[in-house]
């Protein structure tokens, strides 16, 4: 489907720039990053891919995914400039980016006939990992361990999905919803500082 | 075989709650206790499966698994209260689910006609890595790199099931005593504080 | 072939060396010294097998991997004694292995069908991806972010192989050059230090 190609297209771009940024803000030279750019817009789907068995994975079949990491690039260094404006935009691509990558890695584990439980994992894993390999190489902590809600919001998002398909007959209109819904939870948890913790930290 | 089955859901829980206590420890919050317990309880098993080419890797098969992976938040919740006095019988669960995963793994490696060498090897990825990604993500050197006698023991476990096997007819009773070899040599190690080192630590 | 057998153990013996020594300068115990020297060699062309889907990966299916990762201990405990003598060879050891690992993974692309970009991808990833494992590992910045022309000089002789392999007739030829290549970029970028950096370093 196309909207769904153009979806991933366009998460992957979000993703690549939003590592190079952080690859930026750790001073690597210009190979860090690049790599950084790439694992973390497909380290996600490479690891989907991996584990449901569909190799060689997805960007090694269409190089219009390297593409879009290259040209992000350029738009790097030109959003360096205006990092510190641009980071309320950023916030919105990143969500958009991580509610298409839940709804995308859903339907691809549907479409495998995994349960839906591993389905929406699937989607949380397409979302989320990449972000997780970008913090283990910049030798942090996973922001996703700390973070507001955020594998939470894609695990929401995963589940209106599945429940949504059923009620609603649109898919384009679906995933819209879905992805309306990831967005405005991110929203609100970072407005109001959402968090689930097991005990307080002190 | 259902013993060895039941023997994979239990060392899958014992893995979940250490990796859940430790999340604990480095206080992340709900989500990253959940994700943190469910790397370390099927990390082994997805990188065997990986290597081997088992694709969609067990887990994802088997829904029990994850089950088992949520079953180990209340229980986490309880043991953190005990954790100081449930450090002894911890030792003796995480030594378990180490010599299950092992002889679990070998056995693995030999069905898929690997050779000896590579299916000890399995047994050995699929008990420790678990153990190697959860401190990975909770940005530590991993513990098999330091700890006493660990991955050793492992190994010896692999290599006494393969023994056994040519000599013992019974499946069970060689599970049964390579477990003991390997909770004997980690008892062992952990008591008299045995280590190979290339040089002393100064 | 038999050269590039020879060229592919060569270079995991190679590989496994400078992860072992890795592993001694952190002070890890024996056994995290040849799982370090394990993933170094074997972690590159790891991930290209299962990125490829090439399971089970190469070295299940040959233990003379193993036995030189095994072998590359007692030459390890030697070359300790001489490492401050031996840091200008081992440099010249290290770049003939990427050298190597670059050219017979950007092949084994080729071979596969996977697009040009893809397969010097598939090289690059072999030759350097084993060292980010080991660096992740040890709890550190992967080198490769850092080091000056590291990545590059693997992607430089990937496309050089892929030039010269349509103009020079005889393969052996053809691999030799890009290796001196590779050599050569490494020589002079740590000679002159270069670095291509988003910005200078402060």
């Amino acid at each position: 489907m196309n909207s769904i190609y153009f979806f991933e297209l366009f998460g992957t771009l979000v993703f690549a720039i939003s590592g190079m940024l952080a690859a930026i803000e750790e001073k690597m030279d210009f190979v860090g990053v690049i790599i950084l750019g790439f694992v973390t817009a497909l380290g996600g789907g490479t690891l989907r891919d991996l584990l449901m068995g569909n190799t060689p994975v997805g960007w090694m079949q269409d190089n219009n995914f390297l593409y879009l990491v290259l040209l992000a690039i350029p738009i790097c260094f030109l959003a360096r400039k205006y990092i510190a404006k641009l980071r309320r935009s950023f916030f919105l691509f990143d969500s958009l980016g991580i509610a298409l990558f839940t709804i995308l890695g859903t339907q691809k584990g549907l479409d495998a006939n995994l349960s839906v439980l591993i389905s929406i994992l699937m989607g949380v894993v397409s979302a989320t990992f990449g972000g997780v390999i970008r913090d283990v190489l910049a030798n942090k902590v996973p922001l996703i361990f700390r973070k507001e809600i955020y594998a939470t919001a894609c695990f929401a998002g995963g589940v209106s999905f599945i429940l949504l398909s059923k009620v609603i007959p649109w898919e384009s209109l679906t995933m819209i919803i879905c992805a309306l819904i990831v967005l405005l939870i991110r929203y609100l948890s970072v407005k109001h500082k959402w968090g689930i913790y097991v005990r307080p930290i002190n």
